[in-house]
């Protein structure tokens, strides 16, 4: 249960002093001399965050974080890489086998544990995202991540004054591309910003020490850049801030002078990540609005459909009651369709049905696939004379022109039975039970449907209940059997 | 675009210095001096927080807040209620009326702004979630809102020394049920809490002195208590952590000595922040298994289905190719169950009849409805033998037992066809759209689905394509139309 970090390093007493540390920061962890027994480890369980030395007996670190990296079950586990060797080529190495952090021994207690901690701040998050993947999901996912390009958008937040000490440094960097375009942090507060919305803020030196440290927690609470992830530039001078400035939410640390390379890499890892996450947040919302929707011909499904009408049939009891009236549209003979030339064919009538009703609704009304070859239309605000031009509207749209196949020279044609109700919204301090309301009207409406369909079917029928009845026909008590169904011939 | 604040106080040097402050900090202020023009500017447009003034020439910020509070349009805002006047009853009253936070004059300026910023965070963060409502989830929530009831478990954390300062308060909270357990923080840390899971975290004053206010951080960072809120104790003179500990992600601080009925009241607005979330997630949980889902009969969607084959027909090129198989299922003379007993009667006998297949597929076999009254199983790895015997099993159990109906007496007879093909997973590497591999199966399946409904439907009927095909039959090559269909009789 506690967070898992397993410790690569060939040295006795240097693994030893790490676990000391983790242990009393309350981290379980396991403990490997080599490379052999560190992927032995990894296979066994996947630890939450890797500590690794460079200086193995039998491999490299960098091996190993670059076979890690390969491995999908591994490839976003947080790898910390350390070594002796403090060579700017080692630390360049280290960052492009994938590690997403080097130090060089000996460590900065405060910073490495600082930098444990954001590492698995980011890594939870993420994993949040994964545990949400649903079988659909992952689908989503995977096709969600190919949206996005690698090219990300780093914009270089500036204050209002520079230092002497970093103008040069920053200009450096500009020449190198390490940054795209820069903003006054006045303006990336207030959500102005240039040409595109960044990818990363780079937060310039300046910038923390004319607002403060919580500038970094300002920019986490504002809701344009709530989700942009942040690098910060410290003055050479300002070590003492790297730990709290990653407490506070920023993804990166960076000092002065700036390792052009380095810097790249690192920003290169941040927006990939971003990336990530992006395509994983946009998975669930097309999976989101998917839930609601016939994948077939993306109209609304019939749950979606069935709660929208729970809205409509009661109002508040402080509100007007409201005329709404409900259609029931069923392809005729629309088996024979599947029988004789496949679904494939079936399909395609469909869809091409959903979309001529989709252009004769109005945009408060609903369109739903019921099921099969069966649609339902609700219009919230319309009387009988409404609702029957509407149905007929729809009846003639469907009826119009021949489907044309794909597959085949094939045209067909197509007619629909619908059945219509109208009704009075109940009020929510009535004694009826929302959902006996439901039922009570799309029976109405299916009932209707049903004679349409036995009087000759492409045709609109009427479905009223007992006491909407106005000519006085000897009616029985009991309303769901008891409809009045009028015919209107269709086409007439 | 900026964070909107809006200033309501009476007093127009105290409105000015307010908004002196706020627009330094590159928020956009809105001013009111009175409660009519608060309520007009708010109607207008919902502001993303509010400061208000308890004391209004025409009314009180406690009533403004109450109203404010009773509109579900701005039920959620953040108010931060302020007042000269410093008696305790005051501040109860507003926590009362559902501000978030109670200031006395002269406030604390950097409390203020950590004040605004943990608030804004935090909302932000819920309309995240509001966000992603699609219709359909706004129905999930309303729904799994209710699944939450308000009371909350709040576990204290304490640390290994008590202070003798505050010993007595601690003593005094835990008698007035201020908490209802307490912990290590050891093992909090370590993901070992009591019998419950905590719903809020109550830092003992120790905690933070002795592990550091990064603490915070820490328990953000770890899995276990990163989805927890977590309020503070703080010594009385140690007001300055106060904002740091916003910052760094605690939602609220209490000072001691602590007042009982105040801080009752906060935690109680901490819970229902927290079951408010919780519940959003949860709603999100199930929508996005909902997506995969076809409504009715409960079983996975053809969409669903479609991205799982398209996993299962095509293998990676250095796994060994698999035989798989595919069934299309149709209810036979479905057609006449909803005409003659209405739709009600025919999602009755489609629940029913998955059901039925559900028991006789095993665990990773695929069931789906494929739409209207068919239905698609994919045998992962079944050959021809074990494919018909299966599928001889799914049209023997719809047979098996007469379909009671709900409504009425009837007891239906209800009979399935079903097109089975089997087929040889392609290497990857292989020069096949995937696509296409999944509609020649698909069709091949259809094909003898509809040979087994010509030749007397209730029976399976195999489809075959050209190059599976061992006996040397004469056959064309597209392999599309070339199917050998063997017919098994039903029931022999």
């Amino acid at each position: 249960m506690p967070a898992q970090i397993l410790v690569v390093d060939d040295m006795l007493l240097s693994r030893m002093i790490l676990r000391a540390k983790l242990t009393a920061a309350c981290y379980e962890t396991r403990l490997a001399s080599n490379g052999a027994e560190a992927l032995r480890l990894v296979a066994e369980s996947v630890p939450d965050l890797i500590l690794l030395d460079c200086n193995l007996p039998d491999t490299t670190g960098l091996e190993i974080c670059t076979r890690l990296r390969e491995d999908p079950k591994t490839r976003n586990v947080p790898i910390i890489l350390f070594s002796a060797d403090s060579a700017r080529s080692t630390r360049l190495l280290a960052l492009e086998a994938g590690a997403d952090e080097f130090f060089n021994k000996p460590m900065d207690d405060a910073f490495l544990m600082s930098r444990i901690r954001s590492l698995l701040r980011a890594s939870a998050f993420e994993q949040d995202y994964q545990a949400r993947a649903t079988p659909g999901l992952r689908h989503g996912l995977a096709e969600a991540v190919s949206l996005f390009r690698p090219d990300g958008r780093v914009t270089l937040v500036r204050g209002r004054n520079v230092f002497a000490g970093s103008s040069d440094d920053i200009l450096d960097a500009g020449a190198a591309r390490i940054f795209h375009d820069s903003c006054n942090v006045t303006d990336i507060l207030a959500g102005k910003f240039g040409q595109r919305k960044p990818d990363i803020l780079l937060l310039a030196p300046e910038v923390l020490q004319e607002h403060g440290i919580h500038l970094i927690s300002e920019l986490r609470a504002r809701h344009a850049t709530r989700r942009i992830p942040i690098a910060v530039l410290l003055q050479e001078d300002a070590k003492s801030q790297r730990a709290m400035a990653l407490d506070l939410g920023a993804e990166e640390v960076l000092s002065l002078p700036l390792d052009t390379e380095e810097t790249q890499l690192r920003l290169r890892a941040m927006v990939k990540r971003k990336h990530r996450i992006d395509a994983m947040r946009h998975a669930i919302g097309v999976e989101l609005d998917l839930a609601s929707r016939d994948s077939l011909t993306g109209l609304f499904n019939r749950r979606y459909a069935m709660s929208r009408l729970s809205d409509i049939v009661m109002t508040p009891a402080d509100a007007p009651s409201l005329t709404y009236a409900l259609l029931l549209i069923d392809l005729d003979n629309f088996k024979q369709v599947n029988d004789s030339f496949g679904h494939v064919a079936g399909d395609e009538v469909l869809v091409e049905a959903a979309a001529r009703m989709r252009d004769a609704i109005g945009p408060k009304d609903l369109l739903a696939r019921y099921g099969g070859e069966e649609f339902l239309v609700v219009l919230p605000d319309a009387d009988m004379t409404q609702a029957h031009a509407m149905a007929e509207n729809i009846r003639a749209r469907i009826e119009g022109r021949a489907y044309r196949l794909s597959n085949g020279n094939y045209s067909l044609n197509i007619t629909a039975s619908i059945g219509v109700t109208v009704q009075q919204s109940a009020q929510s301090d009535a004694y009826i039970n929302r959902l006996d309301q439901i039922r009570l009207v799309v029976d109405l409406a299916d009932h209707a449907l049903r004679v349409a369909k036995s009087t000759g079917r492409n045709r609109v029928a009427i479905g009223q209940c007992a006491d909407a009845v106005a000519d006085g026909a000897p009616l029985g008590t009991e309303v769901n059997h008891d409809c009045v169904v009028r015919c209107a011939r269709g086409g007439s």
